[in-house]
């Protein structure tokens, strides 16, 4: 069997490419505008309640984000935040729209070196029209046979991806860092993954445990170490 | 050659189910909203400017209209509008995504004649989670075959979906509200369209020509008249 049939499926925000330190540079601004009103510890709370609560209605991605950042603000400040300071918490997620794909280190090199043995995929969440502008600004599109763009990421979602592109469940790898959303339901479906941890993870991604280590499920520092990794799966896959 | 091999594409929004009503909604407490500070003209006018402007960052869809309509506000009213006003603005385009989906006329029974004999699909553009809602709550998602959810409807975008999906030009007809996004592209590319008009067009919908009525072009006034002009289109295939 050619290793060709073996799918690995890539995250793309913080796993690919800088996400989360975006909307951490936006938070600690955010905090700093609401100073004089409220510390720090509330602030995080309250606005992250705030995108909990939003989140049916928003779904992920920065516009949602800085939908809530304004509610949020109002309510903090009984009313008290002025127009201007408004104006510039929508500048701020403009600026995080517009912001310059930055892949992380070894991305690029890693892909080129998966893409001509193995079926690459991008399986990310979020606003449609930012990860496509994202992708298409990458450098990196070319190395994707298809870009899977959803609303959530849980056991239905892959099982759709599976079945709409012919893939079985143990020939498949997810690669990602955020165990809830990649890693923890490729597990549970039986396929494999590998956990990249980012330096940031986000309060609604974070889980109570992770996955032991075994044959499916693998952790890494860098996307650099995947190679070695996948070749210990494919080979497992394959014999 | 059977019927099924002939794959017919719906529009969503004004198609199937209304939606520029509640933006026209929206934009008329808009306007007395800013009424104290500027005529009804120049509050449709930037504001439409401003939404052009923040379209290749923001996307269709109702996350960006509201901050669109939030930095004109503020624009508009030199910084005196208030927070609580902005909250309310807010309010607006949270009852804009939680609206129930009021099909229109027709269309559930229309849907049901034609998808039996037709494959169906639905393309529709915008924001993603805000469309898979629509479609989930919308009561009509098993009569079709696949959901394009895309983020701009150009002739690239239904040449891919019909290279994806093995659809060939002369066997496709799209239905749709909008003559520059459903129309005009699909003809280009050597399909058929029906043009269902909904009684209002956002202006960037707008297009200065209406396209000749012929073999491969139709217009109907409400979607009942659509098996009918499908029966036709499709002698013209099938014969």
């Amino acid at each position: 069997m050619s290793l060709c049939d073996l799918t690995i499926g890539f995250d793309a925000d913080d796993t690919l490419w800088h996400s989360e330190v975006y909307f951490e540079r936006v938070h600690e601004r955010y905090r700093e505008l609401l100073v004089h009103y409220h510390d720090a510890a509330t602030v995080n709370r309250t606005l992250f309640a705030t995108e909990m609560r939003n989140l049916p209605l928003y779904g992920y991605g920065a516009k949602g984000f800085t939908l809530s950042a304004i509610e949020t603000a109002v309510e903090l400040t009984q009313g008290k935040i002025s127009a201007e300071e408004i104006r510039q918490l929508i500048v701020r997620g403009q600026e995080m729209l517009a912001q310059p794909v930055e892949l992380l280190d070894g991305v690029a090199e890693t892909l080129a070196e998966l893409a001509g043995a193995y079926r690459l995929l991008v399986i990310t969440k979020g606003d449609l029209h930012h990860q496509e502008r994202k992708l298409a600004r990458s450098g990196i599109a070319a190395y994707f046979r298809h870009v899977e763009i959803v609303s959530e990421k849980d056991e239905g979602t892959y099982a759709a991806i599976w079945r709409r592109r012919g893939i079985e469940a143990r020939r498949f790898l997810i690669v990602g860092n955020s165990l809830k959303s990649d890693i923890v339901p490729v597990l549970a479906l039986g396929g494999a993954g590998v956990h990249v941890p980012y330096h940031l993870t986000w309060a609604a991604e974070q889980v109570k445990k992770t996955p032991e280590a075994g044959a499916d499920f693998f952790q890494i520092e860098i996307l650099r170490e995947l190679p070695a990794v996948v070749r210990t799966w494919a080979a497992g896959r394959t014999s």
